[in-house]
């Protein structure tokens, strides 16, 4: 007898367990990922999941620095492999900053890639966050420069994924922190505030005017020129006019510097053909992390920008420079897959009710014809066409039952007087519609009533 | 600048990097993993890498439990969240039993899954092992009772995924325990020797037919006995055949039941048309673990067994028996991803000579053109044609070295000759052969050159 406590079967808190029909969906949603991604020229590169501690915080800031984790062995014994030096990965930027630091020789740059898959941070129990979530990014980096094109591409990319998902209109807004610096200047901003200042902005959506107003008057600003800041970052205009308006603002040589770097991403990006419903100019983007220095990203979905950013990212500088004092400035986006996907089907933006990934289900209503049944099935799967047999010992009732339960489209029936007559019925168990065909002509039916 | 120690930029051992070519070779072989899986019925399961240390260590046994790593957090702060009850798997099976065991009222069996993920053991280093790897596993849970045909599905899947593979002969070797202890019990064995002396068998291949003897004359087998029990289980035969041996071998009634279920998993393979020189019965085969309770399998590349079983697996009387009364007999299989791939790019049975898995370059000849490049670029993903373009600033032949460098098939190049023209010429980097066409021609001819 099993006396295994009930409590301790539930995953634990952050750590979400997939259920079929959602799992089912996640692969699709990552099928398509990947496919864009390689699709626009990101080549994998797969690593360890384990990076050194050394590693992991040479350049963590901010409150990820008490997230990490860390393994032990739960029984050591004498002997045992040394676990100290081994950590978790809580992203896919440092991972590809070491690696690019160790194998740059071996690299053509630009050097594009994708990553997919987890990351793991100890986030607090309470803000019911996920400690391991799915994340999906895209990185190029360049020796010594890189083509702010790159930049571009990337929302080709997103805007080209998030399409494909079907979920309702979204915007890529996209900023500079150059810009958003030199305007902050412009208004008055010392250096030493600049970054605090952007925090506040960051938060603007979040919080609202009135407290990013007070947050910037407590920061050192005077009210005028906090109000005229927060004017000139959130209003809304169409590119072209937001790049105007930065022109006659008369910004330093740095701000200058990032308007030719904004107008060249926003050239790219009208090259590539991206609708321009998809994307926008955002002055009061900035993403918290400082270490991002020229464009920024994040997407939202218009009807529910309360998910928060979909996918974000930026440009950054110098990717390595906690490792070698080689310069790899690079451009990066990622995708937070397993919060997105999870609120998504929350909202009913996706379905998640098959709990099959197969179409067809092959029943088998006479337990003595088994062999003719797994012929069938290993027929469609000949033919590309996935699919399940019935192997239990039920009545075809009970089969057609879990056909329903479980989500198939097809089901294949073959009575004693359908494997008499060498044919089989196709039912559609979504309209109840039922066809008899001749055995040869299986495959074609099959594949026109999935099609 | 930078003085991070060098040695600990490389990746910690046992925690294997993918360099870019052995990633993109990587992906592929998951894709076909997991479009074969999906294409016999089986549905992803995604579950965390993270389990509780009671439900890893509930069924643990053997060196595995001193293999567990646990979590810490590295720099833990008040109010962090509690790690302790926090530990990494080390298999797909405990995540299963517990999700089944959990959900089993939203679960319509037969349950077919895969789960294609990391999983971390914590080997002693000495050995070399992997201690983070990939592992792709098909399981059949079924609520009470589960077919042997579905044991006999698991071959096929196998057979047609190394046959996809394209990796030379391979065998898939199937046994089955109660036969083997059968067998054992009529040559003397007692109940107690029995399991002991399965293991011993089980290493025949591995450690040569002398140690195995004196192994089973050690645990008390007769000389005789122990002679003519690995007479028996060596045997090389055609299935019907060692079918035929065991009937007339006039095994006990457990034995018996055996025979019917290694007949019945036969009978199934044949009706799904795997090819005959893909399995065998094997009857030294037994596997390590105690808890398969019939069918067990092993797969063998025929012509590099020293890469030991490169899928392995078997059925479970009882899977989550830890976890809850109600009792679920199951069979899965295993193909340990990580090992084969950088096993088999290493004896040279799999390239990973490209860098790009884009198949198709779109240079930049002419700086004052990217608008058109990227015009280029777009309509080929329009097309679902994966391609890079250069945007660094480089001259046309060192983008054709990059070109070579990363392995494309095919650069699409227009100098300001073609652009006038509104013509691309399509080279094909492995032929050097190349071709003027029109714009409008472009996808067609790009088609036809990566068919």
């Amino acid at each position: 007898m099993s006396d295994f406590p009930k409590q301790l079967l539930e995953s634990p808190s952050g750590f979400p367990d997939f259920s079929p029909e959602e799992s089912i969906v996640l692969e699709k949603m990552l099928a398509v990922i990947r496919a864009h991604f390689a699709r626009a020229g990101y080549s994998p590169l797969e690593t360890p999941l384990v990076e050194r501690p050394e590693v992991l915080t040479a350049k963590a800031e901010g409150e990820i620095t008490t997230q990490i984790y860390g393994l032990r062995l739960l029984n050591p014994v004498e002997g045992a492999s040394d676990e100290k030096g081994l950590a978790l990965r809580y992203d896919h930027t440092i991972p590809l900053a070491r690696y690019v630091a160790t194998h740059a020789r071996e690299l053509a740059f630009p050097y594009r890639r994708y990553a997919i898959g987890k990351v793991l941070r100890g986030e607090r129990a309470k803000d019911g966050r996920y400690r391991e979530f799915i994340q999906a990014d895209i990185d190029v980096v360049g020796d010594t420069e890189l083509s702010p094109l790159h930049d571009a591409e990337m929302v080709a990319v997103i805007a080209d994924i998030f399409s494909t998902f079907n979920i309702g209109p979204f915007t890529v807004r996209i900023n500079n922190r150059k810009v958003l610096a030199a305007l902050l200047r412009s208004n008055g901003v010392t250096d030493e505030q600049v970054p605090i200042a952007m925090r506040a902005i960051d938060r603007l959506e979040k919080v609202g005017r009135e407290k990013t107003l007070q947050a910037l008057i407590d920061i050192g600003i005077a009210e005028a020129a906090a109000h005229e800041l927060l004017e000139s970052v959130s209003m809304q205009r169409a590119p072209d006019e937001t790049l105007g308006f930065l022109k006659s603002a008369q910004l330093d040589a740095e701000g200058e510097r990032g308007i030719a770097e904004l107008a060249k991403v926003l050239e790219g990006i009208r090259a590539l053909g991206v609708n321009e419903e998809r994307y926008t100019i955002d002055l009061s983007i900035a993403r918290g992390l400082d270490y991002y220095t020229g464009t920024v990203y994040e997407t939202r979905l218009d009807e529910h920008s309360d998910l928060g950013s979909i996918a974000s990212g930026g440009r950054y500088e110098d990717l390595a420079a906690s490792f070698t004092n080689q310069k790899y400035p690079g451009v990066g986006i990622s995708i937070g897959v397993t919060r997105l996907l999870l609120r998504l089907i929350k909202v009913g933006l996706i379905e998640a009710t098959a709990s099959t990934i197969a179409p067809v289900l092959v029943t088998t209503a006479e337990p003595t014809a088994m062999d003719v049944y797994l012929q069938y099935a290993a027929t469609l799967r000949a033919a590309n066409i996935a699919c399940e047999i019935y192997l239990a010992d039920k009545a075809l009732d009970k089969q057609l039952h879990f056909a329903d339960r479980k989500g198939f489209s097809l089901a294949l029936i073959a009575k004693q007087e359908q494997l008499s007559a060498h044919t089989v019925m196709v039912r559609n168990l979504k309209t109840g519609e039922q066809q008899e065909v001749p055995v040869d002509a299986l495959i074609v039916m099959v594949k026109k009533s999935l099609a």
